[in-house]
């Protein structure tokens, strides 16, 4: 079974007969191992053949995922940056409450794709185990190396237990689309702000006219479709990962065929979300502030709490410094709004937003998925003896 | 603002007025740090507070399930090692297809668990953010050192963002149950094959009697109720999951009210799954299989491909095995279970399990655990000046 | 068996001991019918006890649910009418698209409300059969009279087939939750409206005070805390009926312990949606339109299409009359609101609002719901020689 | 507005110019019409005409559904009458419990179609509402006469409210697929039944070979792959319901372009239910049931009840029966099993099964999905002056 030398020094291109990668390696390994080859061949199940290819889309998918949000991440953290100070009123419950900006908005949503990002990895190594060699779930009567199989297919490791690498089908899918919920969530939000501030009650950004569509008689007319669809997009990759689960939940162990009706929600969960970052990112990138109109924004009852605050810090007792903020709340109305802005969030604020910290997370995430791409395209090509296609890549 | 001293040097225990761990902080930086620390409270949101609170109990309550999935599939590995080689079916669609065994069944459980401790590895670094110093979700106008706040209560950060810090509030949240699903999914197919091998016409397995419910009058009658229920609880879990994510994905960015509404599945959720993985711990320990029974289930198909294989591996081509191998398929009857089982998956055999890789993993992510839980119940000890007070813990 | 005469003369209260109406009810059976009596007792099982409880349940919550929604719709309706010309701009995308009216917003809600009256009506049937002798879901060696007790106890009829009776527990459960949700789904949009609307920029309506959160600084803020709670209780009561839906699912015929499960979804699923509509109905009977912003609302687009359907029932071709207006845009800015909604939706306008066929219809199933509580009420205080109690009725 | 004879004299046929229904309609309009039919074409939107296309394509299928239903259940009468007698052993806990027939295992699932059939009936009329007219939520500024036109499709009446006409889109689909989810449930727990107990172990029932996969090596091996799809299928149609259901929940009021997200799994959800309920009617029209393996599922504790309940009845009082069959229950190992079966579910018997009450509530409901689309048909032909296509019908 120690013949990876001559594999490496395979010459093989992927056929058109071939079908997919998966075939492509199986007929390497017959060709060039002969009778042990067939053996293998023999002794292997649909199953987990099926269950590698799963993971193989996967780990390439993820990889898609994770560098599609960490641009994302990024493209929100130049947006936020350039507009750092710009005034946009902090909400709760959606009602005016404090001052806050454009790039505490921005770099808020770049957090969460790090949170994503987080999430990401850590279902990318989940993936990252190679069933090959289980074949219907009890593996094969033969000292198979599955350990070598991982290797050659690019994966940190075989399954330990050749019956989870059968039950683990499903059950690995939900938890990436779990993840990928996350990353929707976040998209849905920041989607759902700027429907609402998209309202002309607002007005707070200029949308790309490519992401709108209008109405040839009213002119002021922009809707706001690419994002009511990632909205509803999110429920979807949601509804996706529930049904994968509930498949899962209702099994008993070993492969049942209802596993089948997993892949369909499973490739769609994946496609979906990284169209969806991907489209995001083209939108924020194109996202123009009005600041006149965020500006408007800000009522005299936003400082409020702020200006409470200031007496309390110049030695006016609580009780004191809400009933005196009450009683000359119109005065507040003529708050420099800008400056405001700057005195919380500018150089030598509050520290708000620590830029650094999530662009450098967001980078190492981004590193990661681009460093284990590169390693396990070159172990395949190797394998194949031909340059790795990218399964759908970019 | 570097009075750590100070506080470390603190003595002051919670009492009864406090409530909570969170009141009891609060109560001693204001003490402790005089005008200071009444600022701090002044400057903060319930919105904040609620957000640690959430933190905290959600550190305490992934450290317990972290530890009570280990312990089970501890339990599975040491329960699986006894039986290594006791015959039990192995089935696809529920039918009989490959020799397998106990050992190989419990086993598959066990790194079962393994991959769920991994995601909660994950989720517990993705809650070991404080989100203290947010407020309301836009800061105080003040430079407090959230910093330090966060390492004072053991977390490993604060948020980068203090909009995130408010944002991911239900989103963290969703998180978390989102991976405890998987766990209960774990549990859930366990209990679907113990209650379906537990039916008369299999009686793999007694189930100890703490565990059914009988009938005065039928003395055979066990009913599994409690893996029924274990069964049950994991489609609670994942909609106690759904039910978050909802919630947060129409929400726009900022704190409204409708996040009050995970709270309860919140807790729900991560206390049923504490409970069901140590209730199925107890039961892991308690079942005894019951070997004629275990080996009634193997007619003689079941070694059909095993015999092909045998005579592929003698020279015999494909085509030809198969054919003598459904001739002479009655013959099949006669072979030796105990045999079989033994080439396959005894010491020499086929290596279908890595008893070894599982129990490594797994007792790496309980000691990950540990570790952290020590780690922040020491930090809070010193902060407070008593010995931390387990929130529920073990 | 036909000493059904016997048990109407009966003058038996329902006593503590009883515990609830079931027990009295078996209680009376046994004591009137003596060894007859006890027979029955002997060969029923908890399982057909609990699913007459849970029907038993359901058609009082149901009323109450019929009931409230009814109430609410009509005071919708109410409000609606008072409100029928009061111009509020109509949208789509959430952008400003066409003249509407507060009255024209209302009563699109009422009739949501008559669909889910439709539905509830339709569950209302669907639960109104009783699974009494099923027993443990294959009836009892004894001909039992099915159809009697079902009458007694002021149901449609008995289940047709016993095994049927245990199957429907859960199924029949998650049907009723399904209704629920829609009437959820109704509440939830209209609160969603009401959020948004309240938002400053807007300020549509006045909640009243005791609906809302405010903040001692800032006067200003009026947080719709319960709006926003009903909101997420929509998404509650989806994930109520999802998980009982979920735990059949998966279930083989026959009962299983899962099903226990399913009662406190069900329960809070029911009892949610009751307070809901009730505390909706609450809201708007106090909730005040204002006049000046809901015309604020109305900007020159917004007659664009009117406008130019007017040149076109004048004569002029389409891409004219659209050119036209589109050029004389600004022109349209001093179009008279007032008049505008009138010509619409005073009388003499377009029909846009049946109200008299939304009143009717609601009122008709209002009438549904008191006429059913009130029969089966008289039913079983026959039965039980007592006032028939309310469980937890208005 | 009164040209509804000419309209009735048109002989125009759909072309496929056309591409569908509403266009072809739309088309005879204005022709018929001249210019008011393109005023009414000119004030029309595509909201409304998407919306009355998905009612005209969800009356159709659910007429399907509700026949497909109804032949379901009466192939199950049919099956379970020619079996009434034939001993299955009746589960609780999958447990064996009592006595019970193939007869009661059928024509419970029967029953159960029959209770999805009234929920199929009421979201038929619920769908019977036709929102032409509506425009984009706010109707058009003429007095159209919505009566007429939904009269002309063959709907039952117009919307009462131009804005819930819109706002009912999504939410009328999620009523419609929770109702078809119920039907799932049905096949789902039937499909679960048929796959456990084709377990060799029981090998309760033939299915049809067309309905399995089998393995060319083991004989034996029949892989139940069309149960478990349709079990699976369950989740799905499941999932398409919630995802529409939680799409609706988080919108405002008025259209949002979140709602196309609801058409995939809308008319997947109705696709995948009518091909379940006729697969389903194939198999139960081809499996046979195997009547030594069913009878070998009755071990003497199944008797004891009966047993209990006949000594009780002839005298003796509950305890001493009790102990009696206790003690002697390894005599009931030799009853007559054909014998006990008939005597509870023979003529003569319990009255289990009530055959008619379900035969004559199918037949009623199936009458009412025929009479329905002969009639909208006949209306629709008359409209278009040509015969009606099916859409996608039988």
């Amino acid at each position: 079974v120690a013949v990876i030398g001559e594999i490496r020094a395979g010459r093989f291109a992927i056929t058109a007969e071939d079908q997919d990668v998966h075939l492509a390696v199986e007929r390497v390994l017959t060709e060039r191992l002969g009778d042990l080859g067939r053996k293998v061949h023999t002794a292997r199940s649909r199953n987990d053949q099926v269950a590698v290819d799963l993971r193989l889309v996967a780990r390439e998918r993820l990889a898609d995922c994770m560098e599609a949000a960490a641009e994302l991440a990024l493209s929100l953290l130049v947006f936020g940056r350039r507009h750092a100070c710009l005034p946009m009123v902090g909400r709760t419950h959606l009602q005016p409450a404090m001052p806050s900006s454009v790039g505490v908005w921005a770099s808020a949503y770049a957090e969460s794709l790090w949170d994503d990002l987080r999430l990401m990895h850590a279902v990318f190594e989940l993936n990252d185990v190679c069933p090959l060699g289980s074949a219907a779930g009890y593996g094969v009567p033969l000292r198979t190396d599955r350990r070598m199989t991982a290797r050659l297919l690019g994966f940190a490791r075989p399954h330990a237990n050749v019956m989870h690498a059968s039950n683990a089908r499903g059950k690995c899918e939900a938890a990436i689309l779990g993840v990928l919920a996350q990353a929707m969530l976040t998209l849905s939000r920041m989607a759902e702000d700027l429907v609402l501030f998209g309202m002309p009650e607002f007005d707070y950004f200029e949308l790309p006219a490519a992401f709108c569509t209008g109405s040839s008689i009213m002119p002021q007319k922009r809707n706001p479709d690419v994002l009511e669809l990632v909205r509803a997009k999110a429920a979807r990759v949601a509804a996706d990962g529930a049904v994968v689960q509930e498949i899962v939940r209702a099994l008993p162990g070993g492969y049942s065929r209802d596993l089948q009706e997993t892949k369909a929600p499973f490739l769609e969960g994946m496609q979906t979300t990284v169209a969806s970052l991907r489209v995001m990112r083209r939108l924020v990138e194109g996202v123009r502030p009005k600041p006149a109109s965020l500006r408007r924004g800000f009522s005299a009852g936003v400082f409020a709490t702020d200006r409470a605050l200031e007496l309390v810090v110049g030695g006016m007792p609580f009780r004191g410094a809400y009933d005196e903020v009450k009683r000359t709340l119109p005065a507040l109305a003529a708050t420099d709004v800008d400056g405001a802005v700057i005195r919380r969030f500018g150089p030598g604020g509050t520290a708000a937003v620590d830029w650094g910290a999530i662009r450098r997370g967001v980078t190492l995430e981004k590193g990661f998925a681009r460093g284990r791409r590169r390693a396990y395209h070159r172990k395949v090509s190797d394998l194949l003896g031909v340059r790795y296609p990218a399964l759908g890549g970019r």
